[in-house]
């Protein structure tokens, strides 16, 4: 049985959104291989390709709109990431002007100097490995930089993460965990890129091992079935994702966030939801670089039903 | 051999600070066991004891100042924790009035009335467990919740995080671990306190599983060795802790702490550091309820020297 | 000579963005007045009419866009706001659940209980107050919510204020004083609505004096003339408005922009530019509750050129 | 009639906070002169003596603490500033490495390089402005930077503005209005410095134009009236001030103190009072600079008793 392919036709679009004309319909049930460009569009190549120099206006194209039959508002889709592989042996990252957790930006703003532009390119070693020069080496864990649903009426850049998912940069979003995101239009309109290596929590520099990818899912549909943010299903843990500035605000999402399913779909009453979150949740930083920041909290399944 | 078990004389001290007077001497290489009492001084014991009817105005009473012999600011103490076991078998969790992660608080300020005045209480179990009524039950992961040595010129609530250490609520403060704090003031002032069974990362309703406790700890100097925050080596990681508001902010300081320790130890230039904190690390919340947040970065020991 | 009036054909757009269909076309130079409906789309009319019964999932309806001809990306589009008239002698406002400053919300989350819904009726009188039944009058202060030109790629909500303008709930935006928008699209596409008789910074509750209105204005062009965010010139000031969050964000936002602007255009280098802001500026928070908080900052004249 | 002056004996302090022995000791109703240091405790004389070279670890050097008789904890003190007078011709402002608001800084961190260490000395002129060069003059305004109380356990550094006043470089504390402060500690162990010939609000480079000063200020006491925060009363308005991090939360204080205030003392209930603050308040903010940020809400006496 052969899985069936989708690459974008035409140009890749740069927000999440549903004014883009869908690239391919699935039906639930059905998995499919998307493949996706790097956040670069490809346009990053070794040190001398400066991201102020090579660099367009968007970062993060897309794979998609990708139309889910029968997907209506108020529905929760499904995503089963089956597998993440990268289509290179080679990574890249770099320090993009005023971008990143450890300068100033164009939100966070000062009159200081940007840090050097710099570029590092990761090759896959035989070991599996993914290795900077003879400087050090990093363990591969590929995962999905952006996923999400269109928002029903904005179009939100694919630089953001929100209620509809987006650019969580949540390394959670790998293989072998299911994905829950809100249909918020009929079709779901779902698209995927930037696809990283490998990250380390809270994305510190604002770019991962960048790399093009061939992300095998496949779509479900829980009908009628309402979820305000994304979700992630793991084989040991759920988890919740809000993604919001300032940082305690998308902790606080991703906190209530549990308590409310924990309370809706657990068995527990409201206050020993929060008990359950406050003793045992794990609590993490999955960006402290985009548009939103995002916080994944997760609780493990021995506290949950099924 | 016995270990030296050092007891508060006298009230605790409900801040960091050096206007206190020693209740211990140490020498550096001393191995001792320290009791503390719980967060709230052992006054809320069941469900009818409303913190709002029984708790004073401070909380977390402190065991010290313990004063250690030849400390001098600029350098770093180094506290060994050795064992952390509750002195009692059951441990307290409740609902304060404005306290927590999912409320408002003094000062995130609304109108909105409080939640309830809620108490849980747990009880240990033969299988090791800590378990509420016969609802869920908690394995136990005790740790310090405050920890520190007194500023400089500051005396701040046993209830702050900050640069001296104090409130972190950060499980990785547990047996098996060492945490490094500066020095400030002669002699260090060190103080411990407030100990949690357990807790989830956030502590998210802002009162872990609250019980009295015994803490062995051997404490030691690295010389003319300053240190801007907290840092924590475990076998298998090397940690630097940040607290502050917003959150973001937390975060920033302890990535930015943990490149300024890779390039200054490691082994890394500056850039490097930041690609190695970048593409590696984690990065949890310890604390979203406190007077400063905190977050913890964490880098693989694979990555470091030693 | 009259002037030309324009009313929204169709419904009402709920976003900033290029992906709807232009209601009218207008030439630089050229005077126009603009029909709003409030920012309920009139569906609030007494204490009966609870926000969470009568209100459709969008609010700020707005009259557009208005495609200006010869707008080009980087250009500035300058509004003279020529008048500001309620167009009814009854304005409303009220708590709506979980929106407001002195209220957890959807994004600053907690567990608490909503605020009461309420709706206060204010009542133009004969001395031109508007007045709340015997209890309180309101000096009017008309000026309109949001005013914006569309993003390049995003459609943004009617509730965002941002580096287009939006909802800025901003009372500078008034009769005398003039507004500059960046233009991103060809014709810039700009729309305005949500009108408020009055409103004290902050919009502590989320709901001003909202009234429907007739707004007349003179738009212009400055060609070539790229601007990253919005500002305003009154006869005695200029001003720079930043809207992110956290709020320190949207502070720095416009302080940034001052400093800039003042450096570019004022004869200031880049550090006498900030004394000159760092020691004269007025520095007011226009919203304290939208999707981003909006920042003012203003220069007296006397320190400008022109 | 002489008033008495207060000069420091030995040195000045550098916290807030009642281990320190009082200075001077005054009674209800006196009116006396206090002699202030500038914040660098004169150290920065001209372009020469940067800030990294000549200044040590603390700023703001208080005068203080004075001991008012009969205050007791639960009262407020009332300190009518009757002038504020710069005792020399000349005034500091300068930039200092990572301090700032358009700057990273130790909190907000980042790894780019400090801003250039500058210094401009400001001259007092014939017309009464204070003049740098001849590049530009600024209009007098001069106010206490700090003033505050002790708080009850914690010692404050002279940098942070908190709930018992201290740093927060609010410009309405000037001649002509009175300051309401919390009384924490019997005697209140008031100080005051780091006077300002004037600052814009915000004080975005943290440094406005310094002096030496004479406050001449006469204490009250209001007994058992306690408040949490400070305030202001001018002759035509009354004001909140909430200091904290992030900013919202300092501009939530301040709305939430006032609709309290208003709720308590002048005539509405609860709701109401949210309407006259929502519909009518100013909303500045004094600094985005200091260790809190500190927000002033303002409400005009014409909607107040009294």
């Amino acid at each position: 049985m052969s899985i069936r392919e989708i690459r974008q036709s035409g140009s890749h679009p740069y927000v999440f959104g549903r004014y883009h004309e869908p690239v391919a319909r699935v039906a639930p049930g059905e998995t499919v291989a998307i493949y996706t460009e790097d956040a670069f569009e490809g346009r990053i190549t070794g040190p001398d390709t400066l991201p102020s120099q090579v660099l367009g206006k968007y970062l993060n194209p897309q794979t998609g709109p990708i139309y889910v039959e029968g997907a209506e508002p108020g529905d929760t889709l499904v995503v089963d990431i089956i597998d993440v592989e990268p289509t290179r042996d080679w990574a890249v990252s770099c320090l993009v002007p005023y971008f990143g957790g450890l300068t100033s930006t164009t939100m966070t703003r000062t009159l200081q100097d940007p840090l050097p532009e710099l570029v590092w390119i990761y090759r896959r070693q035989p070991d599996g490995t993914w290795r900077y020069g003879d400087r050090f080496a990093v363990e591969p864990r590929p995962f999905m930089g952006t996923i999400g649903t269109a928002p029903d009426l904005e179009a939100l850049s694919a630089l953001t993460p929100h209620m509809h998912g987006g650019n969580m940069d949540c390394p959670e979003v790998t293989k072998g965990n299911a994905v829950h995101l809100p249909v918020n239009v009929p079709g779901a309109y779902f698209s995927t890129g930037d696809c990283h290596v490998a990250q380390g929590e809270g994305e510190a520099c604002g770019v991962a091992l960048e790399i093009s990818g061939k992300v095998t899912v496949r779509f479900d549909l829980i009908k009628n079935h309402p979820i305000q943010w994304p979700r992630i299903v793991s084989p040991t843990e759920i988890m919740t994702v809000g993604s919001a500035r300032p940082l305690e605000d998308a902790g606080r999402i991703a906190l209530g966030e549990m308590v409310d399913w924990l309370q809706a779909e657990h068995g527990y009453d409201k206050w020993d939801a929060y008990q359950v979150v406050s003793q045992t949740a794990k609590l993490s930083i999955a960006n402290l670089v985009d548009t939103y920041y995002t916080v994944v909290a997760k609780i493990d399944r021995r506290y949950t039903k099924a």
